[in-house]
């Protein structure tokens, strides 16, 4: 029997997915599962996204040009100046989701056994790109008691080796919901510059920065062109996480020829995805207000209801809509299977995302797990009331 | 200023794209370009996909399941029984076109520094797939003036060291338009056995046989469970390359829960695209009887206008939608910008893929372009007499 890779035995499982069994159990079982496990908002798509695709008049579902359309990329450059990001259509390639874009970036920029230096905890799959990739990711820590701030930069400088090539952030950050400041991103610049790495910016969560706190994108930093690499999505923005469109933005123009040759390769983004996010950058301000007035308050809601649990501590996120929540009890994974598995109340059970797969380091963040707040406030409320529920019996077994 | 990786640098340019901007020069000049350089089908799309878009009534366009959702496979697997190919939708992962398809398989399959045996001249892109897994392509060199038909086992066994781990065939083939015979596929599968390789046949064009011929399928062949690994999808079958919908089949659970690995850390292959896809399979038996009738008519002209010209010879092909041409010239990249740049018969030109990039061999296929024969006869007769005269301009300059 042939054998598979050593990439392959080396890829970790998705921690977002990987119970998803577990799930399908707990539905053979009729239970109703709460989920907290996965950033599938429950927003409503742009009605003006929707109605695209319903119109569209194709004869023939042809590719489109592999850095997608020039319309639709000079549309997304005309965005991104609306948020103090001046880049033109041809530092944009579009992408399948945010996904493919690392990708992208991570081929450009790496090669097997260089590494790329990530603020841990963070965005699990960032885990399979590099092993895909064969990059070796070095976390530097942040920890849930300061809220999972950017650690001092004198960390990051004594993690850089000659097979250092980049720091990715997720900004704001997903698991941690952590948002950057300006003078955080400023360090991070200048530490690239120094050390003439690039940085790569996953930002993809750019909307959701609550608390008055504006987000401060490392495009806007000057001086950056060499070195700045950004990672875009239009699955949270619009909660049209299905659509697969994302793109990958860049003034460095060898890394964005060499991500035209990573595109070329796979043909093209896909077309009526394509179609319906072009229409999505028609969607008012105003869908966005009142997404973000959602959000904080369902935040709110969680966070307070949360440090209500007894042994629950929890970090405040500022941005995305997710937060990373320490329960009493020695192996969140476990808990989280035995939630679906072997619980339920009122036939209820929640599902979450057990936070140790967003780690690299290995037994870390074992007690921990990611709830993303997707759900309405009276959904989320029955959910925390479930997990309390659930610790307690759980504790008591 | 940081630099990029030497998987970047080695990263080929798709052959079928490079020339891109030499078109756009000549849509500038206010040219008319008849493309044969892509497998761009100006065939219409089944309308039952078509209007499945139409109609759809989601209201969050959320991600679906990592593989696809189950109906989908269900019914795929019920498509592929009509094709005596016994799979499950369990044995079926829904891919991003296929190329994701590809991907999976490279990944899953082979390491940095693994050998695949490639018969070739083979479709472009496998060549910047290997580069971006680092895997090393060992061609098997078929010929035009064998028709491209598979070389003797011999010279396959020849090439098996150590790092092998896989054979991969595109059948039908592109650019050859090559169809294997059921003995070809069964001494494949004999090599694969006896020396523990995975044997990945890309199946996209399978529906395109032509003269009675019947297309004879990896998955047919009896004991080669832990081997055969199919990559499909539906760009061509139904004229729908812009969905990006394809898909890996395997029966080796291994394989496919490793593949699985790499399908959730990208997420979901996209909705809209699904819907459309799994619409398709209600595509009538006569859409493609008609198609078929349609090709094989455009293949007989292209091939008896292409052998009138002096100097030309050209490959009969058996399936698929591709031929290989050589040309009367020493430098057929330089005669197809050239074509673009410099050239206009009534205002017309023409778009071909230089061959070499479709070989690993360097040096080979310098004379030769690949032709896809995916326009109506009448501008394929068009772009045949602007080829000859643009063949001898070029010569007597």
């Amino acid at each position: 029997m042939p054998t598979i890779s050593n990439k392959g035995i080396a890829m970790p499982q998705s921690p977002i997915r990987k119970l998803v069994p577990y799930a399908e159990k707990a539905y053979k079982q009729g239970k109703t599962v709460f989920h907290l496990n996965i950033g599938q908002p429950d927003i409503k798509t742009p009605q003006v996204a929707l109605d695209a695709v319903k119109v569209h008049s194709l004869d023939v579902l042809a590719y489109t040009k592999s850095d997608g359309s020039e319309e639709y990329r000079t549309k997304i450059a005309n965005y991104y100046s609306q948020h103090n990001i001046h880049v033109t259509a041809s530092d944009i390639i579009v992408t399948t989701g945010g996904s493919e874009a690392l990708g992208f970036a991570f081929g450009s920029t790496m090669d097997s056994d260089d590494e790329v230096i990530i603020p841990e905890p963070f965005y699990a799959n960032y885990n399979g790109f590099s092993t895909a990739a064969g990059v070796k990711v070095v976390p530097v820590i942040s920890k849930i008691e300061d809220n999972f701030a950017l650690p001092p930069i004198e960390e990051f400088e004594k993690l850089i080796t000659p097979k250092t090539k980049a720091i990715l952030i997720c900004n704001p950050g997903n698991p941690t919901g952590y948002l950057y400041t300006k003078e955080e991103i400023q360090k991070l610049a200048k530490i690239v510059k120094k050390h003439d790495l690039f940085l790569i910016a996953d930002e993809v969560y750019r909307e959701f920065a609550y608390d008055g706190m504006v987000h401060y994108s490392i495009m806007q930093e000057p001086d950056m062109e060499a070195h700045a690499i950004m990672i875009d999505s239009v699955s949270k923005r619009y909660s049209m996480c299905g659509a697969r469109i994302g793109c990958i933005v860049s003034k460095n123009k060898e890394v964005m020829a060499t991500a035209m040759k990573f595109a070329q390769a796979r043909l093209s983004p896909p077309t009526f995805a394509q179609i319906a996010s072009e229409a999505a950058l028609e969607t008012p301000q105003s869908y966005f207000d009142d997404v973000i007035v959602d959000y904080v308050s369902r935040r709110n809601t969680l966070i307070s209801s949360l440090k209500q649990i007894e042994g629950v501590r929890v970090a405040n996120p500022k941005g995305a809509f997710y937060c990373i929540a320490e329960l009493p009890v020695a192996d969140a994974e476990d808990f989280a299977k035995w939630l679906l598995e072997s619980f339920e109340y009122e036939g209820n059970t929640v599902m979450v995302a057990p936070a140790a797969g967003f780690y690299s380091t290995p037994n870390t963040g074992l007690n921990q797990i990611r709830i993303a707040y997707v759900l309405n406030e009276e959904s989320l409320v029955k959910a925390v009331e479930i997990l309390e529920k659930g610790l307690k019996t759980y504790n008591a077994r």
